[in-house]
Parts: C-alpha cells; sequence; structure tokens
C-alpha cells in the first residue's frame, strides 16, 4: 500500500478492482450497520441501570429544599441537584439551574429567550433585524438546527487543533454588532474531540464583542468523557471570565445524557446570576418545575463529583477499545494512501474523518448501498454544507463491536474508492 | 344568623366585635395555613408510590417502537405512552404527542411555536401586529401568565354555569380576526369546578372565527378527576369537530400530574395530524425526545385507562371529606349572611368563593394575618385584576384536614369581617 497521489492511473484503475471485489462481498451480505448518532451503546447504558433503584416506594423523597420532590416546586431544582452539576462544572450553586432531560432543549430554550426578552438592556434578538451567529466548523448538527430555526444566520469559523481561530472569531466578533453569539464545544469537540486550549479559553473570556448582548454557548457536553489514560483538561472559563469583566458573557450547558441515560437525564445550565435571572424571567411562565425525583434519584445514586468520575470509568472501559479499534483500522488502511486524516481524540463520542476534498458525499453514498449508515456528509455544517465536502463523524459508541469491525472495514474500502474514483475522473 | 344587608349599623358592630375575639384568638395562635395552591397532598401522593417500582434495574426496557427506552429517540413518545393517552382523551394515537413532566410546558411551547411558525397557512402570529386571546373569567392564572409573556392581549369572558358565555364569543371571534385564541378548561374548570354542557362543547367546535388562525387551548386537566358520586361528564370535542369541518381548531392537553405526581408525570397533547406536524417543526429543533423511562414506569404501571379510573377512586377517597367539610363549612357559617357565593364542584381542585364586591383583597389580607395563605385576589384574572374584587381561589386539597378546617373557619370570619367593614363604611 502507498500514497495513491503517487501511483499512475493503471495502478490505481488496478487497486479500484480489488476494493471492488471486497465491497461487493460486503454488500451480498445485505448488512444493516449504523455509525451515525452518538449514542450509548446498551452495555454502556446497563452501567446506570442501579439508578433505578435508588428510589422506590419506600424512599424518603425530601430534599433539603424541597418537602417533597413528588410534589410541584423548586423552579430550579433541588439544592442537591444544583450542587451536584456546580460540583461538575466548577461553579457555585447560586449560579446553576436545573432543567428536564435535555440540555438541547435548554440551549433551544435559552436562544428564545434571548430572541424574546434579550439581554444586557439591548432590545430582544427578535427585534433587531438581521442577526448572526459564528458557527466552529466541522460541529454539532443540532446546535445549527437551533439557530437555523430562529432564522439566525450562521457563519462558519475554522476549527484548529487548539479550538476555533480565535483571530478570526476576535476579528468578527469586534467588529459585527449584529453577531450575538457563537456555539461551542470546549471539551471533546462534536465532531473532532479537540479540547479548547488554556489559551483559547482565555481569549473566549477576553473577548471585547461589538455587540453588547453577545453570549457563548458552551456546551459542554463532554466534560467527564475521558476515553484513555491520557484525557485532555479544560480551563474553567467561569473561573477567567471574572479577570475580564465578562462574567455575563457565558451560558454553560451540561447533562447526564451520556452520563446515565439519554432519554432519561437530568441538565444544567451555568451561568452568571444576571444571566439566571433573565433565563427565569421565562422558565417562571413556561414551567411550575422540572422532575425532581430524577433529580432526587442522580443525587443518591452519585452523591458527588466523584461518583461521578468513578462511573466514567465504567464508561471508558467499554469505549476506549472501541475508539481504539476504530483509530487502528484508520491507521492500518489509510495511512499510507495520503487520501484522509482523522482526529484521535482523548474523550466525547466522535472521530472526524477528512477525506479527500469533494469525496466525502460519495464515500457515505457507497457506505450507504453496503447497509453502513454514517452521518449524513455535510451535516457537521451549518445549512448541511461543507464547503470542501470533505468532513465525515463517525459515532464508534453504539453498534456492537463485531459490527463496528465490520462498518469500520468498510468504511476504509469507500474512502479508498472514492478516492481513486476522484483522481481517476 | 341572618342576612347581613337586613341587619342595622349597631348590629352589625356588636357581630363585627364577636367575629374580631375569635380572629383574635387565631392570630394568637401563630398560624401557618394554605390553601393557596392547587397540590396534592402527602396522601394522595402516597398512592402513587408503588408506580416507582415498576421499572427497575432488571426491568425490560423495550417499548414496541423503541428498542431501549434508556436511550435517545421518538420525539413523540412511545406507541403505549400515547395509546395510554389516547384512550384517557378518546382520540386517536396518531393524533397524540407525549411530552415531559408538565402541561403547562407544552401549552407554553404551543402558543411559542404559533407565535413563531404560525399555522393554518397563515402568518406567525408574531409578526401579525397586536393579537388577542379571549380568557374565560375567573381561570388559571397560568394560563393568562404564558399569553401575558408573550404579549398577547387579553380579553375577559365571563364564565356561566355551563362554561364561557358563548354568545359573547361567538360575537368576538366571528367580528375580530386578531383574536388568535381561547383558553379553556373544559371539565371541572379551575377555580370554579364547572363543565362545559353539551351544547358549549358544540357550540365551540362549530366556531367560525375571522381568523382562520384561530386556536383553542383546551386544557383537559381534570379529566378523569372525579371527587363524589355525581361525576360530570364532558362531551369528547374532537367527535364534534369534523362534523363542522373544524379538525384543526383545538389543541388539548392533559398530564399525570394530578393522577400520579406533579413533579414527575408525564403530560400530552392531542390535536389533528395538521396540528401534531406544525408543532414537530419546532419539537424537532427543541429536543430528541423526553423522558420515556416516565412513560415506560406510567404505561406498565396503568396498563390502560381502567387502571387510571381505579386509582383515581383512591384520590377520590381522600378528596371527597375533604371537599365535603370545606363545603359544609361554608353553607353552615355563610349560607345565610346574603354576602358568598360559591360553587360546588363534582371534581377538579377548586371551590371558587365569590364574596361581597370590593371585599376580596381585603378577605385575603386579614386571612394572610391571621396565618391563612390564600391565592391572591385578582389572580383568577388577567393582569392579576378582578374588576370586582370578588373572586376568591380555595385549594382544599393539600394542607392536613385539621389545619384545613381551621383555615375554612378563618376564611369564613374574614369573608364576614370584610363585609361588615363594607357595609358599615
Amino acid at each position: 500500500m502507498s500514497n495513491y497521489s503517487a501511483m499512475d492511473k493503471n495502478t490505481l484503475n488496478e487497486e479500484y478492482k480489488k476494493l471492488m471485489e471486497s465491497y461487493s462481498a460486503y454488500k451480498a451480505q445485505n448488512l444493516t450497520l449504523n455509525m451515525a448518532r452518538g449514542k450509548p451503546g446498551a452495555q454502556q447504558l446497563d452501567i446506570s441501570n442501579p439508578i433505578l433503584n435508588v428510589i422506590t416506594t419506600d424512599s424518603d423523597f425530601r430534599s433539603e429544599d424541597c418537602p417533597d420532590c413528588r410534589n410541584y416546586g423548586n423552579l430550579d431544582g433541588t439544592v442537591e441537584a444544583r450542587t451536584l452539576f456546580a460540583e461538575i462544572l466548577g461553579v457555585d450553586k447560586k449560579n446553576v439551574f436545573v432543567g428536564g432531560n435535555s440540555s438541547l432543549n435548554m440551549m433551544f430554550d435559552t436562544i428564545a429567550c434571548m430572541m424574546e426578552l434579550g439581554c444586557a438592556g439591548e432590545k430582544p434578538w427578535n427585534q433587531q433585524g438581521k442577526i448572526k451567529f459564528l458557527c466552529p466548523v466541522p460541529g454539532y448538527d443540532r446546535h445549527f438546527g437551533v439557530t437555523g430555526y430562529f432564522g439566525i444566520e450562521m457563519i462558519n469559523v475554522p476549527m484548529t487543533e487548539n479550538g476555533p481561530d480565535m483571530d478570526i472569531v476576535e476579528e468578527l466578533v469586534s467588529k459585527d454588532a449584529s453577531i450575538k453569539g457563537i456555539w461551542c464545544i470546549p471539551k471533546y469537540s462534536n465532531p473532532q474531540g479537540i479540547t479548547y486550549s488554556d489559551e483559547t479559553v482565555r481569549r473566549f473570556a477576553a473577548l471585547k464583542p461589538a455587540a453588547k448582548d453577545f453570549r457563548i454557548m458552551w456546551d459542554n457536553a463532554y466534560i467527564v468523557h475521558d476515553i484513555n489514560s491520557t484525557p485532555d483538561s479544560l480551563l474553567n472559563i467561569f473561573d477567567e471570565l471574572p479577570k475580564y469583566g465578562n462574567e455575563d458573557l457565558v451560558f454553560e450547558f451540561c447533562s447526564t445524557s451520556k452520563i446515565t441515560f439519554p432519554g432519561a437525564g437530568v441538565a444544567a445550565i451555568a451561568a452568571s446570576e444576571a444571566n439566571i435571572n433573565i433565563l427565569k424571567k421565562r422558565y417562571t411562565f413556561q414551567t411550575i418545575g422540572y422532575d425532581k425525583m430524577n433529580m432526587l434519584r442522580h443525587v443518591k445514586y452519585f452523591k458527588n463529583l466523584d461518583g461521578v468520575l468513578e462511573h466514567m470509568q465504567k464508561h471508558r472501559a467499554i469505549l476506549e477499545p472501541r475508539f481504539n479499534m476504530v483509530l487502528e483500522t484508520l491507521d492500518k488502511q489509510l495511512s499510507d494512501c495520503g487520501i484522509a486524516v482523522w482526529t484521535k481524540p482523548n474523550g466525547g463520542y466522535f472521530v472526524s474523518v477528512d477525506v479527500m476534498e469533494g469525496c466525502a458525499k460519495r464515500v457515505v453514498e457507497l457506505c450507504k448501498e453496503a447497509g453502513v449508515v454514517l452521518t449524513g456528509a455535510g451535516a457537521t455544517y451549518p445549512y448541511g454544507k461543507d464547503p470542501k465536502d470533505s468532513n465525515i463523524r463517525l459515532a464508534p459508541t453504539y453498534p456492537p463491536v463485531e459490527e463496528l469491525e465490520k462498518a469500520m472495514d468498510i468504511f476504509c474500502i469507500c474512502i479508498k474508492l472514492a478516492a481513486i474514483e476522484a483522481l481517476t475522473k
């Protein structure tokens, strides 16, 4: 195996034929494999099953600030739940609002709140004409979905190995007051698994946006989601913000979706008291309160941050070999070919692969025909448009290992097929 | 005891003195009693405790349309949960969307969706300038809170013993296209406990609003909440709508908040497929899905509508004597005085008392000073303004019975004190 760009057309055609034989053999198996969504696998979910026995008929349903968690009340969650998330996020519990089962929903509600009420004494976003959001790319399709839903124009900002390109971010936000925010996944980013460098976090904390009502959506979805023995560490942006008088700049989000159960976890927001108060101006009309019984379950099960971290080691034990296998397969099958590069994350849920420009859609198509479903090409970009048609997101957590092996083999074959098709065109 | 209006000033002053002695005696007890919010009491919550043992570590987490309810998926809920709510509401499961723990939240999201996306091919509500909502009064403060939050002007429509005054409703909606909806609690209304008559339901189903995008918010919060042996029955509006070509006119809401746990129940919407599809255009960006484990708990516990109805009999056994006591106290202490009228509901959560005009605030104030918290006077009206300052909502479910007895005694004394103050002014 050698670099495809060094091969002549005949050699490439020979290679294509050989690859096509393997591809056809897979196709004949009528497989249905899926590496599309970042869902925990069944084995991972089993880890958290004991949480289901924590609250039963004979339990104590009390919280320190709620006499009976079965009943109405506590708009911002129980104090124990707020304390647990405060520990996870490294903030004070007065800065934490605990919600329902979905941090995505809390992000959606936060954008809705800014649209309807605004912040920093400025007009609500929906009364300011065209407004824009910065979107580090590749990124998370559901973030782009939220801003897209609200008609907010999205501007791509390239990711670097240290996080979003801060020269571009600083330049854009300092000049254009219609830019109201940026989506960030600061630790083990989706899809690349990149953790923002200390410098990047500091530059975010020190931003001087033209818009007083500019807000950073800091989606810390993978804050405790290490998958190997060399985990990344992320500077706590809430420790940095006061140094620059920027306490109100950040809304941070987090959930137990990928700690316990994606369908039945607990989500939370951390923000300055001023920001929490704005959110409460909306939440107070939206609901009487979220599911405190599920908060109680989580608090009694984990007790504190140490409990969470111990629990995450069980996830790691399942995920590490999977990620290793994915990376080893990529390495073995593609490293010499010069037709793809990929990230090697220390945590999170994804591996990001950049195939030859103009080939991502074709790779996804070839995979689909062989029964392997991938996240759609372009999904990692706003409006579903990857300008280079190059990025593909792999989600190695959900399929059983033997299926994952097959899927990865097919994926590598498809990358090669697409590359040769492009090179011999 | 006789009619206060027939008493002369001296007799009234004598009566006032006597009452003030009882009042002062209560005040000296430094009581803290609460008849303010419609919360189930602890005894009621205990009824549902077995639901907490239904799903445990060893359970089957499957739903017919979801291989693992612990994981992401099923935006509109599990098919079993949709089927259960379809049975409760008397509709087809294809017309049911099951959500999180709060029907109030689903109402809020529905209004938000109409504001942002609109319906019936019309512009979104937030692009139509000033819009209005009809609010039957007295009504539910949190309904008024939602429309108030979105800047929708609220118009009072008086309640009759058969529901909202339909002459006024028909007149207003047929003439004014800026009226976009109405809040309804069709069974055991909050606060009066009135169930809409068949004629009222039919007239709602037959409405011909000037606004094509007019929608009825049909909050069926107390659909199975009978409290005695002479329950009301409500015509199913979804059976009537097709007769008038009005399939899209109604969003119906319901939850298990007052069936199982207010903090940890399950909520649902019933609507035409067209309406559900509009809601999904928003929900699909708002969340990946709601808590299916809690849906599973409810479905496994209740099995079907019969299971729910049987369960509700246990609530009735607790609530019936409380409501009887409240009504008997009112009867015994006030029926001859001619200074208050009240409703005698067969279900729901409230008793509505109309005191002498101009006296409600004073009654609430006197109660508060004696340690009895009531729902604020005016809360049952939009903008918190009861034009007659007459309506007070009693919530007899939450306090322990012995407290409720004291609170009711104090309440009646305060009604009398306020009345004499007004009559001798």
